[in-house]
């Protein structure tokens, strides 16, 4: 097992993503704070490049690598914002990645891919073929394998999201996020438990996939077993990494139903006037459906990403074939 | 006939409107840049208090009323973004607003105007109706009438948009917006004018109701005639305050097709995971289509309102029934 970053690595990383990543804006929303009665502050991931915090994780792991390594290129399995990152990450440095899909990801994710330049490996939707997959692509190629979120490097680069959200909100009472692999979370954990150790770290996820909730109530990692959630980029199980790091520094995790999740990605729609995935959407359900106490609190959300398929909203229903 | 807005108006409506309205952010999408080959700042203004534009002249007229008139209220016609921003101008007032909307009007809309305390008065959908209804709420109330556009406080505020833009972003070579009634075109171009005279404002309007374009060429106010857009924010014709200013400071309007507005909209809220609404879509049509020349160029474009019914997205084919 890899050491467990740290704070130190937070801030390197931050030093390493100047002038690659946004420096995303933070937004308000006066009808959300009067509904929920605190004061919330939006940090819009949604905005980074390719659409979500991904590419932070990504773009540290690439730019830390040897240019011996790197030569090499990258490679990762993802059927999600991660592979679309590392394909982004990857082109910035001028190297190959390669990125194990399933042959039924959605259309619009494979477009991604390759459209920041990444070359597909589709293996079949299998989590042992997916595996396969990729260890023989590492096998050919010598290209370095970046975990979507069991690498230091890659939690290391999520924390520097919260990093500048609490550098320009400062006195936060409570930052939510979600919580699938844990890599966003634990980075946010490691953040606010240096930087400012009056803010909680509480964490969102589906009650459809509450493996992490189930682990940190258990002291040992439950697997999420592929859960059915439309929070797409939360039905992964922890790593040994964010496991370690969410145990020591995350006070609570929340879930929420379904309902929930897909009424705060409408509400965010309609009254923020952005579009975040329903992932994103996952801790405003929480405060929307009063998940926790918050009221007259500072509370920051990390609205995670925005990669949505225009042609499929959760409130409309398909048209009938 | 009112005298026609200065510049001097629309500083004044700054002053009148500082706290009252968002101070709305800048917004720029590299593949967007890339796309066009040109570096474009987009003011959101669908970010706006009642998410759109419309809400700076409806609150520099309200807030420009003395106590008596303002106590006999306000009222307009309006099935559109106007009517929510005079209600919920009214409401930060303490006085009563009534709209006058066609029975036919989107629910989202009525849902709007009631949501910010404004009393719906209903009207056969004709355009006699609508100023008949008018005309009797104004007899029976003695409320202040402002008109969508046709009003020099309405249009002065309009143009405190394009005041903070020129601020925050120096040496636009060109402001791009939509032209419906006109109101903030000629603010824009009020401002445009005396403030950084270097840049030129160039209106957009959809070719299916291409009426201020026909009318800027016959040097007259030729009507839309109710004309079939998706932009149905600028279905109405210019009004002579509007055309006044029009004529003399704005340098060229450009048209674009239903096509082109709808896969603008769409490119926006992909790429920049920003909603906005068919009329904003606009001056980015006509940015993607290549319908003027800005290559090289720092283009700014008024991102004017988010008010979108989410049930009803114009790519998405409505379900049988």
């Amino acid at each position: 097992m890899t050491a467990v970053p740290t704070f130190d690595d937070v801030q390197e990383a931050a030093a390493r993503l100047k002038g690659l990543v946004h420096h995303t804006p933070v937004l308000t929303c006066s009808s959300l704070d009067d509904r929920v009665g605190a004061r919330i502050f939006c940090k819009c991931e949604n905005f980074q490049k390719a659409g979500a915090f991904k590419f932070r994780g990504a773009c540290n792991a690439v730019m830390s690598l040897s240019d011996v390594e790197a030569r090499r290129g990258v490679a990762t399995h993802s059927s999600g914002n991660h592979g679309a990152a590392l394909a982004l990450a990857a082109r910035l440095r001028g190297v190959s990645a390669r990125i194990v899909m399933p042959t039924n990801a959605p259309a619009s994710k494979k477009a991604a891919v390759a459209g920041y330049g990444g070359t597909i490996v589709y293996c079949e939707p299998t989590q042992e073929a997916r595996e396969a997959s990729l260890e023989a692509v590492v096998r050919e190629t010598g290209a370095a394998f970046v975990h979507p979120y069991n690498n230091a490097k890659v939690i290391a680069g999520q924390g520097t999201a919260a990093l500048e959200f609490c550098a320009e909100v400062p006195q936060l009472d409570v930052i939510l996020a979600p919580v699938g692999g844990g890599g966003l979370l634990s980075g946010t954990a490691l953040t606010a438990a240096a930087h400012t150790p009056g803010t909680q770290v509480v964490g969102t996820e589906p009650a459809a996939a509450d493996d992490a909730c189930r682990s940190l109530a258990a002291g040992k990692i439950l697997q999420a077993n592929d859960p059915t959630t439309i929070a797409d980029g939360l039905r992964t199980s922890l790593g040994e990494l964010t496991f370690a790091i969410l145990q020591r520094h995350v006070a609570q995790i929340v879930t929420v139903s379904e309902e929930a999740i897909i009424a705060a990605m409408r509400y965010v729609w309609e009254r923020m006037k952005i579009i975040i995935e329903p992932s994103s959407a996952v801790p405003i359900a929480a405060l929307l459906d009063n998940r926790l106490e918050v009221s007259g609190k500072r509370v920051g959300v990390i609205l995670t990403g925005g990669n949505v398929d225009l042609e499929r909203l959760p409130w409309i229903a398909p048209p009938s074939s």
